[in-house]
């Protein structure tokens, strides 16, 4: 039977590609920092990355992108003088995994050299409760009475795909403690590396050769006998706020715990994970496949949830590298956002902090991308300043060797409206209001005041128009009226003039202080009559069908088949201004429909049906983030087959890791956490059939075929509930913790969930 | 010393580009059609085009171009059983000339065969009298006694881009005359073509041989002897008003041709060139270069202007092949039709006329071509019933052998105001408002609307704006607020409101109408807030540079050479989405100096010198319309010597020929009207100073170095005037047939012309 709570290995298969998914599948983070899942000996050709979160830098020209810290769980091994590896030929056995549990990597592997027998074990893991701390326990054990050297330390060979980033590198050794440390080339942001370890066996050296600060142990080890050592290590860059040096920051961790013990650490560590699963996992009762790949989906947002306090927030390849410059892009608010606010709010706290930190990014944004835009025009690729780190030319074309002029930056401008929503979500369902008052009112106001300095007013036909735009479906540049970005527009207003009645019957002071401040109180008429005349394409009145933008419907038809074979080169971009998919009807991903999605409760099923037939054939799904919007929305009409494909195509996809990982010569490998989100939405929101609002929470299940009950966790205005669902019953039980009485609407039957008093219901699933 | 008036060239090379650029160069027309400047013996290899003005065909889905008639001046002769070519290896010597003054081709070739001598001598010409009619006179004479054969009459394989158009031909003889006819593809238009010859000697016989309808004539010459024959031939089409069939119309024009004779035919042909050029001519003394490049450009618009009552146009390539198919471009309002309006009005009214007979098309243009877009949107590439024959896909790209999506048939919006400045030019200059009474009106009020559907308010900076256009640098496409294009709106409400002004006052019942005819009367009010609030780019109020559109200052600075030097195909479209140019500076051609030059009242002479420092080191000049308006420019800032440059190069560029004929696999070559409109601007109202408008004609005289004298005819509110402007005065003669009595402006000081009183006075160039 399947290990639901694992997932593992056997043998390694050498291979630029094969390490580099293997990298990605066994990856490890804390929301600190991530570690790919290379093993111990492997370096920068092996992507070894241990990517930080929240700090960035430049060298020369090159892309933006985080900065990869020096590997300090770098250990290599040698047996009777050979040197060992994976990808050598000396393996017998190899096999690694990784627990879901407590996101604990782990490997073993036999080497056989010079007639003698190695067997090398080790698990790292990087801590929950002290985000700067990483773990690792490294043993071996010989059949055979052997001589062993093992070299372990910190490495500085790092790979990186647009550094290196650290210079004035030094190695130093602080009694026990190995330390290196360097500074970025933008800001010299200081990046400190320590490292001590908990050694029973053996004598120890000291070695700085080829870029690395060693311990040489030499061992003559005995026949069976398993030695093994800890090694503790620490990460420090000039973002974390500690009241001493860095250095010394770090030494006193790795310290401090050392002298606590690897058993001491890791108990503080389990005990995190546990109440992290504890909040967030989902039960499936009846498809191991589903349930494996799902529990696997939300272990990966569950490491790289920001730290607390940090303001941080997801960026669209997570903690797994530098791809796509380590920017957070739309996928946190829409496709991350929901797993957080409707398990964890504390961890969607700061994804919705990171857009208050950012927001004089945005207004620079705003003030520098075109004439007379004002307020918050968000980045589309946004780092830790909220400055855009999206290039006018993002896209290689390999018929000329030159960027191609893609307009993501400057005019996917749903971004904006994307932040608000968010921000406005985690208040209607948190009942929070704490972040609306330490700056989440001043981002929506400066939101609707961009898409006002946006928006033009057609006389002729007395209504506003959001022009000139990138929706979702990214293959059709320049739009206008897209309907996905001019009802995100029109919410924005609405969500605007929302905030400002909510302030002026609750908080009637701060309201006039913001307004003051950002002095935009003769501008907030504008926002009720943009509500109110901002035009939103409408299904249409015989088909339903709501047009993605003006003249789509007049675009050439095309199966997705048709257009690839007209493909001359493997890597050509369908999209930018002429590529094949544009002077078509086929789109990138889901447009129409993750609108629907976003905004559901505004649509009948018949309207979600009419759009889903219309465009479902035609999108190419070539982006992670479609799959799981025509999954949502095909539940709603009762399409559960289709949508049970879409969720288990999402919820696999780093679990299988069969992406595409070059465009042309760009890396694009490492994790997808707005996929991971979507499976859980798919699971939770759709099959769950959660949908919750300012108002109440309203569930109305549809599982699938096979499962045959459904188990979550759910946070709802400061309370907490959990929920089953079986085929026929649904079960809610409030927490005995929980404030206030709440009234579940079940299958459209208001509920009553008192603290502490379980109640089930029958139902039959809507159809 | 050089011949004023003709062209002339001895000995020719052989060789494709070489042919078809002698064809360019040599060629002739009489408005109803054209004929390129081959020799009698060649055929479609040879490039030989007979192409028709106003008839269209399309075969497929192939490009709509033109129809070229079959050859009816064909002429092959041989001596001795040799075939004579001046492309074969028996030419002794060869040379071929153009007259000027009435616009004939011809030649003569020496060639020797079997140790004898035939001089071959030809005439050619399009008959200015009679449109349909072509005349031929055509000799051969031998050294010795020698057997000539003579295959003569009408070739049927003809030279087509996108053909061929005509099916169904027939080869036919009715008595003395040949005939074939043949109809197009699309709509079964019929051509006939027929031909007799005057023979004196000989003997004839008839053949129909490789698609060729001839007449064999055996002559066995006598040494010394000069054998003449002359040949008329006639074209009609379905587009000719004729109340008989068009076989018998053919037939009797050509009979009545040789009853008439040749020289008959000469002298009408020769009386209407002398009323041309009575009126048309330009005098300059001290500069025979410049005198006879800018007088062949003057033949070339005279040639080609339309038949009377033909409502035609002219094509960009005029009447020189299928070329831009055959399409009329902006070209004519703005560069050629000035010299019409200031010389020989008659030939403007069927200009101006053929945006009257068009406006369905620009309204159907308006209709299918965004939504809610309303009145004339002018086709792009306009042909005979106003469609737009401009694709989507309009330059090929060689990297990928797919055509780029280009915006000129959906956002060169620009044209529409180019025709309403037209016809309100036509009106200012004339007097004459039967054109606006008898659908010009109509044409104004329906461009005003489209502007108005096409416009978006901006509410918070209180004005309309053009959004989303591509302006004359079309390197530059989409942009926003393009002074040009905004301009040309502005004033085109400014041209309604006028022309509803002067309708009320003048024409009352005709208003009315006009006003229900086309339900407007409602939109009115919008148009005058429209002129007053519509956004136009201001000169900086520091450096007096107007910025082409919205973001232009923020693009890369770059130098043609830079450009260049980074091309990696020598074909590649520097323009479109992805074009080398399209991120820099770099513009294609006059852009906001174009608008100096339309508006040149508008702007002092220091903005227009700030502006063309500014831009015309970032100018490509890759169109031909480019030089001619810095040019005009430069010389209102007394840059005489830059603008003398461009000005040759404008006047030469069809008689030098050194264009790029082929973009791509596309054929380009042909001939180049709005530069020969452009030369002629230079000289006259560039350095002649001429500023006319509806309430005077202004006089400010800005000799280049090397002119002594400068004379040319103006005609200005139906009275007509000669001009001598030397170095220190200015005479003006008007016609003693004047209607009234004008004052002139000559530098800045009233100079009242009485009918038949000349009058001089003294000026110092301005400065």
């Amino acid at each position: 039977m399947k290990n639901l709570w694992s997932l593992s290995a056997n043998g390694f298969v050498g291979g630029k590609e094969s390490i580099m998914r293997r990298g990605n599948v066994y990856q490890i983070a804390n929301g600190y920092m991530g570690y790919r899942g290379t093993l111990d000996e492997f370096g920068p050709d092996e992507l070894v990355g241990i990517t930080l979160a929240g700090i960035f830098d430049r060298v020369g020209s090159a892309w933006r992108e985080p900065v990869n810290a020096p590997n300090a769980a770098f250990t290599r091994v040698s047996l009777e003088g050979v040197e060992l590896s994976a990808l050598g030929s000396r393996v017998t056995r190899h096999e690694q995994t990784l627990n879901f549990a407590n996101a604990v990597f782990g490997r073993k592997t036999v080497f056989a050299a010079k007639a003698k027998t190695l067997t090398l074990e080790s698990s790292r893991w990087l801590s929950a409760a002290t985000p700067n701390l990483g773990v690792v326990t490294f043993s071996v054990r010989c059949a055979q009475a052997a001589r062993v050297t093992i070299r372990t330390g910190i490495d500085c060979n790092i790979w990186d795909l647009n550094g290196p980033h650290l210079r004035q590198m030094t190695a130093e050794k602080h009694g026990p403690v190995l330390l290196v440390q360097g500074v970025t080339h933008e800001n010299s942001k200081r990046v400190v590396v320590a490292e001590a370890i908990d050694l029973p066996f053996g004598t120890e050296t000291h070695e700085t050769t080829d870029n690395r600060n060693l311990r040489v142990i030499q061992l003559r080890a005995e026949a069976g006998r398993t030695y093994t050592f800890h090694k503790y290590f620490a990460v420090f860059t000039d973002n974390d706020t500690v009241n001493k040096p860095l250095t010394e920051a770090a030494i006193e961790t790795v310290q401090q715990a050392r002298a606590l013990g690897r058993e001491g650490c890791r108990e503080r560590h389990d005990a995190e994970w546990a109440r992290k699963w504890e909040r967030c996992d989902v039960e499936i009762a009846g498809d191991d496949e589903a349930q494996h790949a799902l529990r696997y989906s939300i272990l990966q947002l569950l490491m790289v949830a920001p730290v607390r306090g940090s303001a941080n927030s997801i960026p669209a390849r997570a903690l797994s590298g530098q791809v796509y410059k380590g920017a957070v892009f739309w996928d946190t608010e829409i496709f991350m956002l929901p797993f957080f606010l409707h398990t964890d709010p504390e961890k969607a706290v700061e994804l919705v902090r990171y857009r208050i930190k950012t927001l004089d990014g945005a207004r620079r944004k705003a003030k520098t991308e075109g004439p007379g835009y004002r307020g918050a025009f968000y980045a589309w690729e946004s780092q830790e300043a909220g400055d855009d780190a999206c290039t006018y030319f993002n896209v290689g074309d390999p018929f000329t060797g030159r960027d191609l002029r893609t307009h993501f930056r400057d005019k996917q401008v749903h971004i904006t409206g994307d932040v608000a929503i968010a921000m406005w979500e985690y208040f209607k369902l948190t009942g929070d209001d704490s972040l609306l008052l330490e700056g989440g009112a001043e981002v929506i106001l400066e939101c609707a005041r961009f898409y006002y300095s946006y928006a033009y007013f057609k006389k002729d036909k007395g209504r506003y128009e959001i022009l000139d735009v990138i929706g979702p479906d990214e293959y059709h540049e320049r739009v206008n009226n897209n309907a996905f970005t001019s009802m995100v527009a029109k919410e924005t207003f609405a969500i605007a003039n929302a905030t400002v009645a909510y302030l002026r019957r609750n908080h009637p002071k701060a309201l006039r202080t913001l307004l003051a401040k950002i002095d935009i109180q003769g501008e907030l008429p504008r926002f009720r009559e943009a509500e109110n005349l901002l035009y939103v394409p409408a299904p249409d009145a015989r088909t339903g069908v709501i047009e993605q933008f003006d003249g789509y419907f007049q675009l050439k038809d095309a199966t997705v088949e048709e257009l690839k074979a007209k493909m001359v080169h493997p890597n050509e971009y369908l999209g930018a201004a002429q590529g094949l998919a544009v002077a078509t009807k086929i789109i990138k991903q889901a447009d129409v429909v993750a609108m629907l999605n976003l905004l559901r409760s505004r649509f009948s099923a018949k309207i979600k049906k009419a759009n889903w037939d219309y465009y479902e054939p035609r999108t190419e799904h070539g982006s992670s983030l479609s799959a799981c919007a025509y999954a949502m929305v095909a539940i709603e009409f009762g399409h559960l087959d289709f949508a049970y494909n879409y969720f288990l195509q999402t919820a696999k996809i780093d679990l299988e890791a069969k992406y595409k990982v070059y465009v042309g010569t760009v890396f694009m490998g490492g994790s997808h956490p707005a996929a991971n989100g979507g499976a859980w939405m798919t699971a939770v929101l759709g099959f769950g059939g959660v949908q919750a609002d300012e108002n109440r929470v309203a569930l109305n299940p549809r599982l699938c075929r096979k499962w045959k009950s459904l188990r979550f966790h759910l946070a709802y205005k400061g309370d907490d509930f959990r929920i089953r669902i079986t085929r026929t019953s649904l079960t809610i039980v409030p927490s005995r913790a929980n404030a206030r009485i709440h009234t579940f609407l079940v299958a459209g039957r208001p509920v009553k969930c008192r603290p502490g008093r379980s109640v089930t219901v029958n139902y039959r699933p809507a159809k």
